[in-house]
């Protein structure tokens, strides 16, 4: 018996539900749960389903796209630890949270290692057993420390997610492009708000009142990416924009975390530079 | 071409998903929403989908029952506006806020009428082009000045659901069963906390730093009915609990709408004192 | 015996709180309620006080003003409920929000009238015995159409706050400064994201997972005023701009009146583009 | 020079205001930040000043103890690091923030030691060159178990506070006794709701939309201290109460570290088993 998460992304079209889930129904597989969503406005069909029985991955993959439109998407996925890369600089609350819920058991992902550009938090992360590989930027080109970036994480075998917990410098959409849809970052602002550098202190001046923190895919264009999770904290007058700051990393923190769970199971789809997510 | 809101209550067993989309597939339904949940525990399935054909209400009833398990429900419902009473005491702001609503149009509803136990809210309510019934418990027993809102109220054809829109009067359970899982209640608290009478002031003796509101459906025991939503509000010491009850309000009338409007939508199962809600 | 809310504002320097607390005590005045703040980045000093005792506003004010340092503001208010000028467009929610309100007897004020530039609104604020104000804006230059509204306005002899509840019009820098800090806009948006035309198309459009609201004071750059209140929604994938907006709408009318509550009872300053509010 | 944050707690009386701030303005010195409450209904005063200068500690606390009422109480303190004990049974998120908050150096803390009933979590602590005492209750009565934990952490010379970051026994109203208001605990729901055991499975089965926690101090009623900190998470219906768990100890450490800070920074006054915060 095995279990799998099943996903599809198609072009809608009546009978989509009936089709797959008669492919359950034929083939046995009992239905844990089962979610769908038609985005009217682009006509497109996803479908999360939650599956056990007796049934081998590709057979049950191969049935399913028989009966999908042209052009459709479906992955049949067994649930298991994901492989991820933490990218970090010098602030240790996000990446702190993550390697405790590692510690925990409740990640479903290993840490294959922690890269950063600087070794600040280097005795931190060996505490927990983990690799952890600097790679300086000083005097290097932006390529060039990016190329070695690469060497490192590409020197594991497989890696599932890249995930930024406060890694301050820009990425070249060279590097985006090299793990595409695979690199989870969190902003330090309720996006679109206060895009680029120093979010608090821009919102320290426009004189908010709730500050917040986005987890996004990473595309080309900075802070831009389809959005996994956002939420906010209220702050007032009284708050200078270091406490904003301090304020708002543990916004920061539980955001990435909750965007991570979500894509270690599977639960996000990526279209129109949006996500869906189940 | 009709519209229909099917909602399905069954034990759950293999293929339920199968057999009614391929109900909806072979009477060339066009599904437009979809949603399922299993409650493993209960062993219970529960699906709303929202579809759109040329098919006989009946038909359809029909067609899908055939298929399902012994001991299941299915109702097809057509989209249209429902009946409801609100009933009131002396508050105007739960009841003005879905006055303004079906001013606006934006309620799926026609208001029947307003009940009350005093006349304070007439002239507002007038205002509206509503009838207003003051039923008075004045020098009445309980049993007999329910008699005569019982009266009130079935003097109406169809009533789908009577919301107490901040009704200061405790329900006896011959009421309740007389609108089984028709009345829609606020209770201005973050349920369980506070039953009873003036919850701000046990908020306040209390030293809460949160206050709440929870709509519900109500039951034979008072303030312990399904719970439709609930939402909350930060206080602090500075709150008298007359300045809590104040605030609480504004939290109050928008848990009530929001729960009103589920209901309305047909999105609301029960089952085992709780609430199942697409 | 008077009760004053006083209102100061100053550069700050040390003995601030001596000074004026000794004013109160020689006066034999009772503080009720005393809030202050101190904006070290600009060096200053806010303060508001209520206090109630046997004295003279004018002697308060002047003895007050007398230990502040130069180029200081002191603000002696009796409370008592303030005028108001509602300007609307064709959506009622956060109209029809305040007229609850006012008609509950919460709000300190007197809705002088309610202005607009289509009449659609017209049949509702009748209801409720408050002028109506067509001024409308076809086949008229913007500067014309203004001219006639400020005409409407300023009819009525003492106007303390102008409320722009969902009045869809831009107003031009001439207008707003005419009206200078007394002009209250709901903006449907979580300011400064999606400044401009239709918000939650943009938010729908940038898969944001919280929409929001901000009440502001208008100044001479559209949506850029100083933020008096924020309040937020958490949205997904399967809501619609449409969806969204009929959502947000709940989150503006509330946001509005708060900030509309909190500008009646003098609790906010407003410095440098932002608010200090008590 | 030298930093003192002044609180006091004195039965109102009119000029406290003035008294404190002129002992304040006479000694030169200057007040970083202030706040203020009367709790009417008590006829309370609270004040909490941040001021520096260069005085005494002994003859500030005097002199300010010369100007207020009988039965007052005025605590100079000087900001530096408490000293805290935690004690953890076997879940690791709530002492696993702290621990990362304290590596970070945010935290106004020395953890002096970690205690526990169980050694599950000795390997994390001393990742972290923290001691671990491990005081198993196997076999031993309460009041024995009880006085073994009070001999661990009165080893050490001096505990400002006792943090439960869910300890998940009883304890007993001797033990509550000898640290009074310095024992702060994280209980997993929103109190009063969901008193005792297990409240996830408690909120699961009322079927609540909204999960929460609650830092409180403790004292001789189980879960009915002084709450010092709550925050919420809205569920569904599709959450079962492992998923309730998991989900609420993201709110749970979050408030826990809130509450602490609070703490640490000397911002609670505690009385009628509520708190005033600053």
């Amino acid at each position: 018996m095995s279990q799998y998460r099943v996903l599809i992304d198609a072009n809608d079209e009546k009978g989509l539900v009936h089709k797959v889930s008669t492919i359950f129904y034929e083939n046995d597989l009992n239905i844990l749960s089962n979610s769908e969503f038609v985005d009217k406005e682009n006509n497109k069909f996803f479908m999360r389903s939650f599956v056990d029985g007796a049934i081998n991955k590709k057979v049950l993959t191969d049935a399913i796209n028989a009966v999908l439109p042209v052009n459709s998407s479906v992955k049949v996925i067994e649930p298991k630890k994901k492989n991820i890369i933490i990218m970090a600089t010098k602030e240790l609350h996000a990446l702190g949270d993550i390697l405790i819920r590692h510690e925990s058991g409740e990640l479903e992902a290993n840490i294959l290692a922690v890269v950063s550009n600087y070794d600040k938090l280097e005795s931190l992360v060996q505490k927990f057993d983990i690799p952890y590989i600097t790679v300086s930027h000083e005097n290097l080109e932006r390529p060039e420390h990016e190329a070695r970036v690469i060497e490192a994480i590409d020197s594991f075998e497989e890696v599932d997610y890249i995930v930024l917990a406060k890694y301050m410098r820009i990425l070249t959409p060279a590097f985006v492009e090299h793990y595409e849809n695979k690199i989870i970052n969190i902003h330090h602002s309720f996006l679109p708000a206060f895009i680029g550098a120093n979010p608090y202190k821009q919102a320290y001046d426009r004189g908010v009142k709730i500050i917040g923190a986005t987890a996004h895919f990473v595309n080309n264009n900075l802070d831009e990416g389809p959005i996994i999770a956002q939420e906010i904290q209220a702050v007032n007058h009284a708050y200078t924009w270091k406490d904003m700051q301090r304020s708002g990393r543990d916004v920061e923190k539980v955001v990435l975390s909750r965007a991570l769970k979500l894509a270690l199971e599977d639960r996000i789809f990526v279209y129109a530079n949006k996500t869906v997510i189940f």
